[in-house]
């Protein structure tokens, strides 16, 4: 089981999934900026680019607040626990199959060795 | 830059955003399996479920071949690579800026503790 929802990952990988919104996470990484700062790297209208900005405040990786006539947005890291958490919990499974065959195979090949 | 394709990290992001294939995946880390074994357990049609192991091959996460009557299906976890890594790179940054940060702090309050 789970121990986050089903929808946490799935907003939080639709998210990652998206080139422009990967690239406003990787951006705002290294500070908060404003929306037309992110926009002004992406070849888009506004419109379309705060649609991507509404998907990452809705998965929760961003917040943004207005301050005058601009809107700051901040990432929140701690989000993407989840991301982390899910995948670190496959590797360390595949990893343990990895090495549980590598066991297997080096058995196989003693016995072999016994058998000369 | 990236040194790997925004497509291929845009395809593994997608499939993982997707509840389906995350558990596909989740399950082909316990070991092969035929495509019957792994429909069993999602409430859709097969012609569905077919899609998204089509997705899951396109983006190179896993690889089936036919034996006989069956499909198996087989996990590649080494095609994660990628995802881990970008997810490790942004990790590495947003640590560092929190360290960074936590230093000004405390060079802050050590500032003020010497005009008191």
């Amino acid at each position: 089981m789970e121990k986050y929802s089903d929808d946490t990952l799935n907003a939080l990988f639709q998210s990652l999934a998206d080139p422009t919104q990967r690239a406003v996470i990787s951006a705002l990484g290294q500070g908060p900026a404003t929306v037309s700062e992110l926009a002004g790297s992406h070849d888009m209208a506004l419109p379309s680019f705060l649609k991507h900005i509404r998907h990452l405040e809705r998965s929760g990786v961003i917040s943004s607040q207005k301050q005058g006539r601009t809107r700051i947005c901040v990432l929140h890291p701690e989000a993407m626990n989840v991301v982390e958490d899910w995948l670190k919990k496959q590797r360390r499974i595949w990893d343990g199959r990895t090495n549980c065959l590598q066991d297997l195979a080096e058995a196989a090949e003693r016995d072999e060795l016994k058998n000369v």
